[in-house]
């Protein structure tokens, strides 16, 4: 149990507490909007794997639809790998090639100059938020999205792509509270231990990627934000200089993305308060 | 003058106090993300026309690029509008097809049933958004958001497609009152007096679609959401009390497309907590 024993005390969870409160927020929430069935976009990463999974435990199996979007790229054990989480919870699932989109869009964009992995990634990103909306309108479906707390801290992630979704069950646990509840729940080893990636281009992992791990980094967010330690102290735990001042960059850089649109207030009443004012209206609330 | 004249006095504008004011936001907002250069997706229609014009006055007409993104049953007339208006403003233009996006997609969706208007409109509007985010990229520029209030309010437009911008200058003008500014800016006329409409099928009409004139649901928003009148004095007003209805379950309805995701929360500080506390760390901010 090497990986368990390194998760930050803070850190560590009770997994059945954990699964009663998840299942609740996801009947509430689905309630309270209208909506019986979830679809979920499944990658073969724990954080999808895990959403699947809490979804079909809280909705039922028959009310959760996964959808695996490959792009020609990505890679062929991922896809393996999702199908047999989705047949072992029992859910239903499909696939659709992204390939076709992304690439009709490329070819016509490399012009002067060839979009590099990060535009591309964000395409594909995209795209796959495209097609799990519009098969959401079809099965008049809850879009479940798969960010994780340590993922939407840094935004390590696409706006209006993978970030875009109606709720999150996981958005507010790390990614090594992630790891511990999805083993606790029975997510397969394979998928567990796998190292996270995109899978936006081969050889892709997110920890070469952000160039620290993720232990590391869910400590030292926790640490610096939750328990808003100084710098002093941050440094007396262990964290080196240079990486709490990359990390602060990292977030801060990154707050826009879950921020909505900067509008220009010309009124009395902004939209987004008339909307909160349309709330208060009795008649009870259809939020989508 | 008969269009000025049916204006709903409340919603009057002051022209020149409010070109001042938002090209004031526009370019305080610009300066606070650390960009110079914005982007907006032109389609010959006025909402775009205004915010085109409005950022080419306050960042300078080599500053602004303005993007055509026709789809081939596009009306003709609206990229003529789209392209003569760029050219009068003096702003660089650039167009980008997204028909073999939305085809690529569109051919595989239709499989048990072929997908209806909406959602067609939706896959197109969220191309459109790609094309747009791309584009900033390449660019290092902010994309410029052109939904009007009532659009918003009416949650009429696609979630992660049209809506999806970083600043909005005119999120907080009514139709009405976007016809106004625009007028006064000189937008040309054939742009102004045009049929509003999402052009996303031939034919399509923003009133014809929603059953009621922009004029009409702008005076009801405005009483009933910034005056908060009642039931009765609204229908004392000359409202329908069908109408008055019909427009708070539309608002209702659609309020979720300007919400955040739900979030379970689960830790003492949520994801956004978290990114507004990260606000408070000196250094300055780098929203982008």
């Amino acid at each position: 149990m090497p990986k368990r024993d390194k998760t930050p005390r803070a850190l560590k969870i009770n997994a059945l507490v954990l699964e009663k409160g998840l299942k609740d927020f996801i009947r509430d929430a689905f309630r309270g909007a209208g909506f019986t069935k979830g679809i979920v976009g499944l990658s073969g990463g724990v954080d999808s794997a895990l959403v699947a999974t809490l979804g079909a435990r809280a909705l039922g199996v028959e009310n959760v639809l996964a959808v695996l979007m490959p792009y020609r790229t990505s890679s062929p054990g991922s896809i393996s790998d999702a199908v047999s989480l989705a047949e072992q919870l029992g859910i239903r699932h499909e696939k659709v090639d992204i390939s076709p989109m992304v690439d009709a869009y490329l070819s016509q964009a490399g012009g002067q100059e060839e979009p590099g992995n990060i535009r591309k990634g964000n395409v594909m990103a995209r795209q796959r938020m495209i097609v799990l909306y519009d098969i959401s309108a079809r099965e008049s479906a809850l879009v479940m999205g798969t960010s994780n707390k340590t993922e939407i801290m840094l935004g390590y992630g696409t706006q209006f792509g993978d970030t875009a979704c109606a709720i999150n069950p996981i958005g507010d646990l790390y990614k090594t509270q992630v790891w511990q509840l999805a083993e606790a729940l029975g997510v397969p080893k394979m998928i567990v231990d796998k190292k996270p990636t995109a899978d936006l281009w081969a050889g892709q992992t997110d920890e070469g990627e952000l160039g620290f791990s993720y232990r590391q980094v869910d400590r030292l967010l926790y640490f610096m934000f939750e328990e808003r330690l100084s710098l002093e102290d941050l440094i007396k735990k262990g964290f080196d200089k240079s990486f709490i001042e990359k990390v602060k960059m990292i977030v801060r850089r990154n707050r826009f993305k879950s921020r909505p649109p900067i509008i220009a207030r010309v009124s009395r009443l902004s939209p987004k308060r008339a909307h909160q004012a349309a709330g208060m209206i009795p008649g009870g609330e259809i939020p989508r």
